[in-house]
């Protein structure tokens, strides 16, 4: 078999990095030749990750299918967030946490699917089946996808299953989750650095609700102050956001990492049906919702709802 | 949770029928309220393996969201193959050994889904991974399955990962594999019984290719000669069904499961794609097929082929 390019979402986080680090691994230890890449370059937190454990980041491609005609889709299933060029090579295997949309072969495959916080959560399963040894350091990297997308086992996506993966990922690669963890998150959080613009797309998702086209963004920070300081300047960027992508309604959730609460910043049409989501009044177009982390659960279906 | 409802494809073969049974007991000893169902009555050949084993056949449901609104797939995944209110009810699981296609949640799921030749070889490997020990009666139906999806171990589709969960199987269900299986083979080929539109219409497909629309058929016997003897009538209903349903061409497959050979019938327009395909003379609209045995491996990609 010819080589085998494994990647997460386009836009990664830790999650899409290091499971296609993982599952590479896992893939070359039953004898495929497997490689690891990334369809974009890692964020800050990946980065702490990766130079704590030692580790390269995969490098970036931009199309598949002029190096190899077989790929491996980790923490991601659907044609929209993939490689450009998907329909062009086959997929042998997925191993996903997410709904599953979009997504079609002409020849039957491996597909590991469940329903639970973090792509690694699994493959760790996968690698105990196989009674296969993880590396030190490849242990580290999945841990860290486990923190990072359950905010230290503070999200409501976080399941049993990921709280004991971490702990046994924690002690093959001998770090204390909880400090180490902090740390990574708090890197991923150095937010003066970034335009406005690069603060609402980092991690921003568009959504259909109702008539209305509903962008939402998401930054984590240990200081939501520093980043609601900014407030005049990041209104300006969402209304030129929403004029030129044609959004509705752009909502940046600003998420306390230390804490477990949001703040969410509003611009554009259906403030009525935010504060109706989330029984809040909006003052000066902010609103605290105390508790909330997870977009995809306490934040996306509240939304649908009040839009329908 | 409420009751879980398991189910195989429409017009069930013996895997259909079986996954639903193992993987409904399965989730029970998981704590799952879940009933196996199935999307049609059994075949001769299930029927002989559910007595053998003295296992009641599921009963027969028409929809699902009158009865609860969580369901379990298994042997399939397309929406058109199962049952008929698939978008009214959420899909909590599947295990499968089909292309994905058509296929698509509002929620993550656990999808199980792996090249092998028959869903109970990944049903097995659950078992084993969650250490749930399987009835002696549940082991000797997911055999069948097995040896049914393989013919006896005889198809192409059939991997070494089925062969070794079939000897492990038979070991619990305490049979001969070999000489069970060629008896549920064999109840299976009673076409004696059957009319010739049954016959067409036993395990047929449509596929398209190129322009054409192209439907193959195919039935398992020990007597080839016994179903030529009906030629004359097959082909007046053959004929009969592609003016009724559009098709171009009609191939019914008759396979010998002792030999592991097949004579196909052709009718309708393509007979020089059919001879360029398979590399044959048609005499009679027949021609031999040696060592052919699997639709899905060794006829629909050469006829395709031969179609583009």
């Amino acid at each position: 078999m010819s080589k085998v390019l494994v990647f997460g979402h386009q836009n990664p986080d830790t999650d899409a990095i290091t499971s296609a680090i993982s599952f590479a691994h896992l893939q070359r230890e039953l004898g495929v030749d497997a490689e690891a890449v990334a369809l974009g370059t890692v964020n800050e937190e990946t980065e702490y990750a990766l130079n704590h454990f030692k580790v390269e980041a995969p490098r970036v491609i931009e199309t598949a299918s002029n190096e190899t005609d077989k790929v491996m889709l980790v923490d991601h299933n659907e044609a929209q967030q993939s490689v450009s060029d998907i329909k062009e090579v086959e997929v042998l295997a997925v191993v996903d946490h997410h709904r599953i949309a979009n997504f079609e072969t002409a020849n039957p495959l491996f597909y590991r699917a469940e329903p639970v916080g973090c792509t690694n959560t699994i493959i760790l399963k996968m690698y105990k089946e196989r009674s296969i040894a993880i590396p030190k350091e490849i242990a580290g990297l999945m841990l860290s996808a486990i923190i990072s997308d359950s905010l230290l086992f503070k999200s409501p996506t976080c399941t049993d299953e990921d709280v004991a993966a971490a702990k046994e990922l924690a002690a093959i690669a001998e770090v204390d989750m909880e400090s180490y963890g902090l740390e990574m998150l708090k890197a991923g959080t150095n937010l003066s650095t970034k335009s406005e613009e690069e603060l609402l797309s980092m991690d921003a998702k568009s959504f259909p609700m109702g008539t209305k086209s509903v962008r939402i963004g998401q930054v984590n920070t240990v200081d939501v102050s520093e980043v609601l300081a900014r407030q005049e300047a990041l209104e300006v960027a969402m209304s030129a956001e929403n004029k030129k992508e044609g959004y509705d309604l752009f909502i940046l959730v600003i998420t306390n990492i230390l804490d477990s609460d949001s703040v969410i910043l509003v611009n554009g049409e259906g403030q009525d049906k935010v504060e109706a989501a989330f029984n809040v009044t909006l003052t000066n177009n902010t609103a605290e919702l105390p508790g909330v982390v997870s977009r995809k659960k306490q934040v996306v279906p509240q939304l649908t709802e009040a839009f329908k």
